[in-house]
């Protein structure tokens, strides 16, 4: 970096300077087409194409605070209001950075060490798991009933035709996961981070079979039990307020759908070792996570302020789970546009609920959650996030279906 | 091992000695349901269950040997004729050997210092490629005509339908790779290892592409031009006798069925750069391998007389091929039972033609040929190997369908 004189950054001379600024950083992001509007009226783009978004940037402090270190000082910035997105789309602005900043790359080092060093504080021990996973779910169920559809399904849908909307898609995404496990009636299924529990309930209701679901949000559970008993399912689904190293006991299925971002890499093999253990013969079992391309932490800011402690793993650094762990995986999904989708619905549902966001949190908080949907959405169209559907089996089990076909006949659940 | 006294191991006072050793092979194998028919006319059995099959062991020498390395002196034998299968089903044995072996595998250890150092010995390096595949592929395109498909697929068929020939299944296969890759008329494909060419004539027959198809078997490629100019199809294919890692320009599609096993692990992250830059925008690819559930070298004895250098990669070990090097995974089908039975197939053409075969070569070849049809079907029907098709597109390509329903829908190629 060049050397800055005091004048030039103190007083209006510096504005030559902060133009100059502005470039370099959009230089080192890969000239994406962004324009930025600096305090001074001053407009900044690198790029030929008509920019897709306007950021204005609300004083020289914010501007040399994006240049130390952007991955972390875009996203406070934004969430105090000192960055604005003042014209164009928020989220085909943050997918054209993703992409072209990932074409360069030249920060992807000094962020990869930062956010190593920070998740070693995160770490998804018993308790650390219980701090991590409390952090983001229990921000109150009324808060995210206003934008999740109405199973409460945070995760991604699964949109099995073009026309559906988010809960049609929702409803679509556990079919998609029954159908690809097989259910049968009366057969167990233990479900590893079950979140509000519509998963678990729609097992049982639909395709007759016994879950055992476990969470240590407390929140969600109380949420998950009441839900079960005004269903009349108290009977068919158990929702363990408890961590998924603490499954004990057998059964025929084993699901998990988006718990594995909490799980912690190094966590992998043990988790494979209890999944083996808990599957009878002829079991299956699916996991469904956010995934990475290639090994890569998840992004700062959205670790510090959203996701404590989360990553999403790539296919090599799952294969921890299944490799040593006597199982065999028969087949992936990657379903990245289905996320990109989901996350595009739940955005739109908060907008429209963002008034009553502010009142039960502030502004601040509107700002950092806009912020948090906007970027997922981009980072999955981008192709910085992927969403990996893995099912498996015990290996060695030959009661494995010969073709794919079954779970695209169109076959009414039991 | 025990101590051995010379005088039990050389005279008639040694039958209970020999009783013991076998029993004790059994035990270290895990007791599968195996009755070893000693050359003294013994027999010995160590499971309680009704045995699969009875392997007659010609004289005390062989037991010997099969005690101190089982993994290379059982094929050994079988091939000279000093172990044979006079009972029951040798497929059904080998299966439940391999299942039980597995579960205890004392030797495994052993088994893996082996086959590491062996391997060092065959390094797929250009030249050394060239000498592996062809100790295979070029036996003659007359001993591959009497026991494969007209189609001459040296690969796992798919039994898209449970009532498939072979050859329908092979061309099932062909099919369901071409669906998967969404091949259009005009288009241009890169295929890496050719085999004898069907699949490359298949593409531009019926789906109306160009092909480039790379393979350095010399008879493989005489034999596929020949086809070409036959079907009328030189001006659509063209067959190139090179190494893949000569492959140049660029291509919409690239496919490999059945070559990875020949490309060693240490070359994936090359191979997968190769593929990158050879894929233009919107592009697409499949590799089609024989894989493991964990890192895993071949069978030492497969590996010496019938594959040298090759590997069966884990998805773990296929990662490297993918992530760094700006490909992203879409979609993984384990096709297993798929290869059980192609081998079956293949296994009751050989027999059927034996005596051609005994002509062609001679005895010991056709046993040598029957143990490796007859393992290879075994191992998949055990679980030991897996088969993997892995379709892939470049990274942070949105050209993506929504769902795998286009794959199974029922669309009539072009």
């Amino acid at each position: 970096m060049q050397l800055i004189e005091n004048s030039e950054l103190s007083d209006g001379s510096g504005a030559g300077l902060a133009r100059r600024f502005a470039s370099g950083l959009l230089g080192a992001l890969g000239n994406p087409p962004v324009r930025f509007l600096l305090w001074n009226a001053e407009s900044v783009t690198t790029s030929s194409e008509a920019p897709l978004m306007t950021l204005r940037i609300a004083d020289r402090l914010t501007l040399f605070r994006l240049l130390i270190d952007p991955d972390m000082q875009f996203g406070e910035a934004f969430t105090d209001g000192r960055i604005e997105c003042v014209e164009g789309d928020l989220v085909r602005g943050l997918e054209a950075t993703f992409r072209s900043a990932a074409a360069v790359s030249k920060l992807q080092w000094l962020t990869e060490r930062w956010a190593r060093a920070r998740l070693l504080l995160r770490r998804n021990t018993l308790s650390g798991s219980r701090h991590n996973v409390n952090a983001h779910y229990d921000l109150g169920n009324d808060f995210y009933r206003l934008w999740l559809d109405p199973s409460m399904a945070y995760t991604c849908a699964y949109f099995a035709a073009e026309t559906m909307t988010l809960h049609e898609a929702q409803i679509a995404k556990m079919d998609h996961v029954c159908r690809k496990l097989r259910l049968r009636p009366g057969e167990e299924v233990i479900e590893a981070g079950c979140g509000w529990g519509g998963f678990a309930l729609h097992m049982a209701e639909r395709y007759g079979v016994k879950v055992r679901a476990f969470n240590i949000s407390a929140e969600q559970i109380a949420y998950a039990r009441d839900s079960a008993a005004r269903a009349g399912l108290g009977g068919r689904v158990e929702f363990i307020h408890d961590d998924y190293r603490n499954i004990s006991g057998s059964a025929d299925v084993f699901a998990s759908i988006g718990m594995l971002e909490h799980v912690g890499v190094e966590n992998y093999e043990a988790l494979g070792h209890l999944v083996r253990r808990s599957l009878r013969p002829g079991g299956r079992g699916l996991i469904h996570t956010i995934g990475r391309d290639a090994p890569q932490l998840l992004h700062r800011w959205m670790e510090r302020y959203i996701f404590p402690g989360a990553i999403a793993p790539s296919l090599g650094q799952m294969a921890a789970l299944f490799e040593s762990t006597g199982l065999s995986v028969l087949d992936v999904e990657n379903l990245r546009l289905h996320y990109a989708r989901t996350a595009g619905c739940w955005r739109s549902a908060f907008e429209q609920a963002r008034a009553t966001v502010a009142q039960m949190f502030d502004e601040r908080f509107v700002r950092m959650w806009r912020l948090y949907l906007c970027g997922t959405q981009a980072a999955f169209l981008a192709g910085d996030l992927q969403l990996f559907q893995v099912l498996f089996a015990p290996a060695r089990s030959n009661d494995i279906p010969r073709t794919r076909d079954y779970m695209y006949r169109d076959s009414a659940p039991a």
